[in-house]
């Protein structure tokens, strides 16, 4: 254990090392890279971590990030809103719209359900997915989930519900992914490519 | 190039993929794990970071980086002052202070000389590391600079800035072939100097 010579320091470097992915040596690094730098610069990341947790909203339509009530992606008139495409979370977002092969729009879970993680359907956008469903006209549903147990126990979960209240059909992103993989570290190409072969949903 | 749904997210990936090692699919990483954390969390890393760069000092002794004027290192009395061991870096005093075998001071130069990126003597702490040579009473410098060109530049530099205006001796931390490593995988030029700078063998 390193005792160092500044509590300060000492602070900074447990903040960062909270951090995803981050261990004590990689978060002294951070703060002595920091030391380094103009204060202006330093404060500026300062500032923006405490106003990103105050001033990012959800798109009340989406459940992606906003900076207002409605995401950019909801707000362009040329995404097609009758094809709404639902991810687990806003990294799912990000690697498609990578892709630039999907022009419909989204509905970001904020997670799949997992009992072993006490995850429920309504601790996720589900309730607010059905009331979208029910609302909207909606031609098509892509279920672009996980393909692990939880993924496809939530895709069959989403399918009962949305089938009941709505008219659309089903369609999950093609398998060509490898079972495991996680949809933002998969290449563009074949991330775009499944999006183009999605396949007709069959409950089992 | 991936468009971000928010100005404010965007904004912060940008800021946290500027500190070291940090790339933008981390930087992203980062901001949606603090994006899940309670809002005072997420606030207690920012200012943490805003008071880092204005709440640290160096210490005016050793230039450690220190909450006072003076770093816990030279604060302690059980230390020996007479023993000055310079480094390159603070990272550098954390690591010989891990070891728990140097119970000297320290002087950290804050970098090592080098035309190439354009340091020079007084872009470090050295004309201050001649002044305290000068007014201490110091038995020994260690010369603990890393083992390049600009490192060895620097420590001649060193040896004979001090040894002009201080009776100390000088040493050099022993470089040779690290506990546990074979002798067939050492570079050469490590092997010869640990085969020119052989101490005496002892029995245990």
């Amino acid at each position: 254990m390193t005792d160092y010579p500044s509590a300060l320091l000492e602070k900074a470097v447990n903040e960062f090392s909270r951090l995803p992915g981050v261990g004590r040596k990689t978060a002294l690094r951070f703060c002595l890279h920091l030391l380094k730098l103009p204060p202006a610069e330093s404060e500026e990341l300062g500032q923006t971590i405490i106003r990103l947790r105050t001033g990012i909203r959800q798109c009340e339509v989406c459940h992606n990030l906003s900076d207002s009530s409605r995401c950019s992606i909801c707000n362009d008139r040329r995404r097609d809103t009758s094809v709404v495409c639902i991810v687990e979370s806003i990294r799912d977002v990000l690697a498609i719209e990578n892709t630039t092969q999907f022009r419909g729009v989204y509905h970001v879970l904020g997670g799949i359900i997992s009992p072993m993680e006490g995850i429920g359907p309504t601790d996720l956008s589900l309730p607010q997915l059905e009331e979208r469903a029910a609302k909207s006209t909606i031609n098509e549903f892509i279920l672009a989930l996980p393909a692990t147990l939880e993924g496809d126990t939530t895709s069959y979960y989403i399918y009962r519900k949305l089938s009941a209240v709505s008219s659309a059909t089903f369609s999950t992103i093609a398998r060509g992914i490898a079972v495991g993989d996680e949809l933002e570290y998969t290449d563009e190409i074949t991330l775009g490519r499944s999006i183009l072969n999605r396949t007709p949903y069959h409950s089992r």
